[in-house]
């Protein structure tokens, strides 16, 4: 598993992968009242849904509650994320070129430290948030979900490179098992992308059997896995304490330090 | 998953796999110790590995202390195995034909639950313990062990649909993996073969990242994993009070007891 470098340093120690928690409140109330639970259980990453928050329209407010959030989180790296709704995310009233101009401005105050924006978007959009992420020293995702099913393994693996040759500083690939196979498939095709890619990946498959991608992914190249600290934003997060634990246990199996 | 079924009840409660825990004592003083220690741990199973036992060679030996270990025991059914040294197991001074009389004593003496014989042996040997083993309502597993690397898919797959054709109650399959891909092959072998065979199967990866398939096994069709009580028997075990709680984690996810 490769790292995640972010203002030019390694975040997280390498062998087990970072966890990261959804805020996902609807008012700057509830977003801060989630960092009270969450903040104690010490996640490695932070992402903001802002799809879920109410008030996405005004750029202003968006930049105060991430100064807020930051503030709170302390060292903390942040992820920003608008999903869209045809990739999961909440219906929201921007429209695509005003997500766009939201997340320049994200990347103008410097309030977060990671953007996320899928692959299914315009090339020139993506291209345009990764020079407003790069001129501000934010970092940058680009990302595939799919909510129904799990592609074929080199549909997946392609995904991840897709996000490599676009620029990406990292590559993120959710899907929808309708087997334990696909689980399987979805694992295989990010440990050869991890082979065949110079940046950190991040991959999961989502649901019930789904979940145990995110406790062995870390194995098969994911660098991060995401976990409940108050509420979830995927189907099959697992809360923090309880990944935490089972990550603890695959890291030992993983290094030999077991009988 | 399927259950295992032993004197015509199921045993487990289905949605975890079992945890059997092994006891490689060279005497049987330092069997009984390894109970010491084992049974507060309270594995589902108890596999006593008689190929590294030293009175290997003793018949009534081997009876009265297999006793000994159900009376202390109790309720914990117990997996009879003499690993041979091919697929992994300890040097033995005893012959072919006299490891078949062995076990052959052992079900006469109905003194444990289940035996588990090598499908690599030759077909006259399974057939004369399938015959043994039945009739004395003692169960069987037939199993596959290859400690150097793992076949493709459709070879594993081929030898769990070997056991069951061949009469086992249950079949099995360990193999070592070469990389986090042979993992995935192992698992995906399996979830086809459950799907395929009406007997429950027991499969795993072995070693460090092979570790993973113990516990996500269940998943993929596992009925059983094994785990350190005191002493391993195998690469990658897992110390059992961890694996079971990376398994409760696992099946709160897959069952959808999760956020």
């Amino acid at each position: 598993m490769k790292s995640i470098h972010l203002h030019g340093q390694p975040i997280g120690g390498g062998a087990k992968p970072l966890i990261c928690t959804p805020l996902v409140g609807k008012t700057p109330e509830a977003v801060l009242d989630e960092l009270v639970v969450v903040l104690p259980k010490r996640p490695d990453l932070l992402e903001w849904r802002v799809d879920y928050f109410e008030d996405i329209g005004n750029a202003a407010t968006v930049i105060e509650v991430a100064g807020r959030i930051r503030k709170a989180a302390g060292a903390i790296p942040i992820i920003f994320t608008c999903r869209s709704m045809k990739e999961g995310g909440e219906r929201i009233t921007l429209d695509s070129a005003a997500v766009v101009k939201l997340h320049e401005a994200v990347c103008a105050a410097r309030c977060v430290d990671i953007i996320d924006y899928e692959l299914s978007n315009p090339a020139h959009e993506l291209a345009q948030l990764r020079q407003a992420s790069r001129a501000n020293d934010v970092a940058m995702i680009m990302s595939y979900h799919n909510f129904q099913s799990t592609p074929d393994a080199a549909f997946l693996t392609g995904k991840f490179l897709e996000a490599e040759r676009l620029g990406a500083d990292i590559g993120k690939v959710a899907a929808m098992p309708r087997s334990p196979e696909d689980v399987l498939t979805l694992l295989g095709a990010m440990w050869r992308a991890s082979g065949a890619a110079g940046i950190p990946l991040i991959g999961m498959s989502m649901g019930g059997f789904g979940a145990v991608s995110r406790i062995v992914g870390g194995v098969f190249g994911s660098a991060v896995t995401f976990a409940v600290g108050k509420s979830s934003s995927a189907p099959g997060q697992i809360p923090i304490e309880d990944l935490r634990v089972a990550l603890t246990t695959v890291g030992r199996s993983v290094t030999g330090n077991i009988s």
